[in-house]
């Protein structure tokens, strides 16, 4: 294999890399005290801790009145997400599921 | 309130209007037989259903091995979400909660 085709091939196997990565939505539910401004904290330390287990904490969505939130990463397991959030700030989800994105 | 006030005006209150579409997230656990087809199809039901209930279903996820799908629409209310979704389809959600997105 020449050097052209060698990029070639390294190329292909990172964007086959970078689409195969799992995407994992989790859900906390009843969580005490949430407010706007409590999980945009506990989100800043999911980012700044990510880095560590090849993570990426892409988007939430949250409901202060009933506690509930909504979380979407990409990581290279269900388990590395979950130490994200458990060394960044310890919420645990209630339930973490992975899925594929519909478009 | 002169015509060039009057612009300013409603074209704020266009934009609160547009800020302020509420979000939701609906979850469908077990679906029987889902696929990645299957899955598509009834999304593009509600895409045909939606503009009669002023809903816009954005974006779905979705875990074919057990069943799940997690679907995020703006709607002026649960009840116009869900019905798009019992119109389109009839698979209607375990659960729909009124969200924030987060960024």
């Amino acid at each position: 294999m020449n050097i052209h085709k060698q990029k070639i091939f390294f190329n292909s196997q990172m964007l086959k890399k970078e689409i195969q990565m799992p995407l994992f939505m989790d859900i906390h539910k009843g969580v005490d005290g949430l407010t706007a401004d409590a999980v945009a904290h506990a989100h800043k330390k999911d980012l700044e801790k990510q880095g560590e287990y090849g993570v990426k904490y892409l988007k939430y969505w949250y409901n202060e009145k009933d506690g509930t939130v909504f979380c979407i990463s990409e990581a290279p397991n269900k388990e590395a997400a979950l130490r994200v959030h458990k060394e960044a700030h310890g919420l645990m989800p209630d339930e973490i599921i992975e899925v594929k994105e519909g478009f």
